[in-house]
């Protein structure tokens, strides 16, 4: 599924822009050899797009020195076989600007910003995307990140909206508001393409509605799970017209998506995953950050064995649903 | 599955003690001949006991007068075939005893408080339910409500172990941190009976970790669903031995726990869901609260319908893991 | 000062409006004897109104019949002598429709109403709104509390227009916003009573910032301190022409001031004060509340006996600033 | 007032330890020169010693890099006349250790750390800081930063002690819940040199109740005030046993203590004043940031007006408080 035919993100953007981790060593250094590894999952898993720099990538535990070297590796590394959208988000506006520009010198298909804590109202949320969309310029298109889970920020619908219609490089919502169903289609009704532009809308929260967003007329997801195949699955199935099949297919994940969903220690869990599918050498998390116990471990063994069980059972009876 | 062979909660409590909606009228007044028949819902699907007046119960929105009221009617419909837990938490130690009083006058097996919003630390829980305990006596079983992202209180096991050590009538604990699942297995190995009492562990958050919660120790559920019947049977099906077909059991309404589980307009979809099946006769949440549109109503047709053909599948073939 | 002609608040209301503490007898049951002292205090002290059944009205730890009652006698014990608001903010909409009604029959002046707490954005802060005052009806003039510290909730200055526009019997703005300078500013200049119809804005947080809201506009104070006379006297010499004998005057109260604008124990010491003027008879703060201890009680002592010095030497010496 | 005889902040560390402002260019740069005359500023107001990169030192704002930079100019302009300590909290534990090497090679007296956003229990602070003071090693004295109002974290005293018992060079605690007087007064009471080993405290808030927490035990202050004066006689003339006089220093710059404790707008306040007293070339605060409008500036004018004229009639006539 392509994502778009430029190299950067636009209001066609869709399919799954996965989050991807930031893949440490033991001692919490970045691991450099598991990025190289890290890119090719994704990539042999069909994901539309990468997304890096993100909160499950554990951005604001690099160094700003750090940062940019991940970002000019990792799409070094994928060169330009998908679009890399870049996590931004900055408590000073400064470093948000020159990250977004080492990244879009390097290549990148846009950024992603999200609203910095302490913004309480509309107008604090649109004057400060005002001033970030100024210094950016025209030429770096943006993802808003909406999610009030993670940033204590939250903006209605109408203030999205007036948003999209005063800045023409905002071309992506990344949608993560919780629960946020209705919001989500009341921004693609009125981001129609008629009334008004239309935007890309995809989807967060570690895909745990995925279903409902793509019926409510999301163009995909971009999210993190250890599983990027049953993302690229399911929306390509759903885009196919065959969305209840595409629902078989996430229900059979559905136990781990939601387990992965646990704030805190379910990046812990994924990067297990991603350690024992041999996408990157270590589940380290950086300090501060959470490691998986003995028990952990052996609820997450028998949550991976039912699920090698149930899609094996699919995979024998085709007519079952999982 | 016998709750208690006392009429009060006690540390032995188990099972599954379904937390109750308030059924009202479409103008919003209390329907009483739909407590009587949602009362005959919940008993005839099996459930240890009920809850009554938690959040979930819309109890803020009630007045004092109707609280009373609708516990002592409850209580009485129930006329002892279970325990009935009522939630009393309120801004006001006068407030609580009082309708604990009420309630524990009309038969209630027990109380449930929540911590007050605005603690901050361990010692100030400490301090408050101090208060709160002397003031309900010893004869008045508490379960405390363990629910932070209701009400902005956090507090660490030893905090609450130290509860457990200072009030014998603090017998249960409702556990719903979420993410949680070590915080109750601390719980646990800690109140094993031996280095300090036991107390009874029941689960709330909608369920959407239960079968990881029962692995971890809890003695079952003290949460709303729609479906109570699932609880039941997945609780009694692991505690006979059989975990995995108990997860199968549960993973074929994962879909739909999920549903439930969104705050706010989680309670609208229990109502539909409820006023569907005949246990009530009206939808209608109380102001301020959400209804659901038609687009909420086609989607949740669309996951009862799959979780129909799921459970005739399941019916059809019980070999097969849902 | 007079409030108002009529006996409601209304668009021209202005002065101080004291929010009234309820007294406690040390057992925690409402001192009515101290109610008819208090209302005399206050009166005694030249207050333009009172407001009732606040958050520092301890609302939320009333039973509904109590705050009734409550409402109910301070009514008839003011006697049409000042306005009298009163506090009906509630978790549900019927509880809030109640007491207006019951407190608007008894002669009320109008009634107060904070967001509850979970709106996050303008447009459910309006939605939640257009309800309520539907409910109320057009002849219930209401005071729109904005105290984002004590409800979580924040409203833009164009949204809270929007209300203005939307909804005439909204007639009055107590401003609480913190730091809210400039918001109470552009209320004041879109409410100008030309491009837009006018609103009273009265000022809370404890007066900390009242006489840099009387320049900017404000109408006077909503707010408590146990020495109303101190607000009285600002706000009179003020709206005279000689704002700086005005701050002159509030300065000397500033370390008081702020000191009861501590939040929690905060309405311990301004009970306390208020005991020892003989305006209550008891301190006492209902469950849960501090109490001051000897410290508490030592500190505040100095502070007194500071402020006594202090007026004692502007009095001697009236050409010295306190 | 000498803050300690070694070069390192310690058990005995009082006085005044203001927190310095970063200097900004109207472009938003670093202004170098600007920082040697702020160091000379506060040197000359007799300060006890300096802490920079805190809060209101805009650290989040600035690059890894120009924050390295910034504290190895700042302490060698310093040149050891008075200890500097150095704000290093960080989302990362490896970029706080790296800040805190940097700032303690470069002679640092000691760090300052904060609790991350998002610990919610004692434990969960306790397990933070065992990491954090592990890696610090013994060697790099530190002082925790208690600032509930800008992290969300809030620990009781009982886990705060612990920490003093467990880590010896823990040698501060920055006083700045809020209200937090008994706080202070259990840490002092509990740090009492006999029972426990001794800690300094040192209070922020902007000094708004610095008075009061004099008396109740703490060492001095750390907090900004654009008049470092009024701290420094303030706490000299208390610890000179001359209680009241100091709290009249005090309360004659009180208004302007409240006026620059306006979260946000405060620091633009405080840079406007340093900028008009020569300490700093520009007021400017990096985005995102508020900078004052022409009613602040004319609010501020008077506020400053009128300081002046109190400090001018105190000087006539020494034996009218101010």
């Amino acid at each position: 599924m392509a994502a778009t035919t430029s190299g950067k993100i636009d209001p066609d953007s869709r399919g799954v822009f996965i989050i991807s981790v930031t893949p440490f060593t033991d001692d919490g250094d970045i691991d450099w050899p598991s990025v190289d590894t890290l890119v090719e999952f994704y990539l042999g898993k069909g994901v539309s797009g990468v997304t890096i720099l993100g909160m499950m990538g554990e951005a604001p535990k690099l160094s700003d020195t750090e940062a940019a070297a991940f970002a000019k590796h990792f799409i070094e590394r994928v060169a330009g076989r998908v679009p890399v959208v870049v996590g931004v988000s900055n408590a000073g506006t400064d470093n948000l600007v020159q990250l977004s520009k080492t990244a879009m010198d390097a290549g990148a298909a846009g950024v992603m910003v999200a609203p910095i804590a302490g913004l309480k109202t509309d107008v604090q949320i649109r004057d400060y995307f005002a001033a970030v969309f100024k210094r950016l310029g025209p030429d770096t298109p943006v993802c808003f990140q909406d999610y009030p889970m993670g940033t204590g920020v939250n903006i209605s619908v109408p203030a999205f909206l007036q948003l999209v219609d005063e800045h023409p490089s905002l071309v992506m919502f990344k949608h993560e508001d919780w629960p946020g169903l209705r919001k989500l289609q009341q921004v693609r009704r009125a981001c129609d393409g008629k009334a008004r532009r239309r935007i890309s809308i995809l989807c967060g929260n570690g895909g745990l509605y995925l279903p409902q967003e793509l019926h409510r007329g999301a163009d995909g997801a971009m999210t993190g799970f250890a599983y990027p195949e049953m993302l690229v699955q399911l929306c390509e199935t759903f885009f196919a017209g065959r969305a209840d099949e595409a629902e078989d297919i996430f229900d059979s994940y559905l136990p781990l998506v939601r387990h992965e969903q646990q704030i805190g220690i379910g990046l812990a869990i994924r990067k297990e995953i991603l350690c024992r599918r041999g996408a990157i050498a270590s589940a380290a998390v950086r300090a501060p950050g959470l490691r998986l116990d003995r028990d952990d471990l052996e609820e997450l063994d028998r949550l991976i064995h039912r699920l090698e069980r149930r899609l094996a059972a699919s995979a024998r009876r085709p007519d079952i649903a999982a």
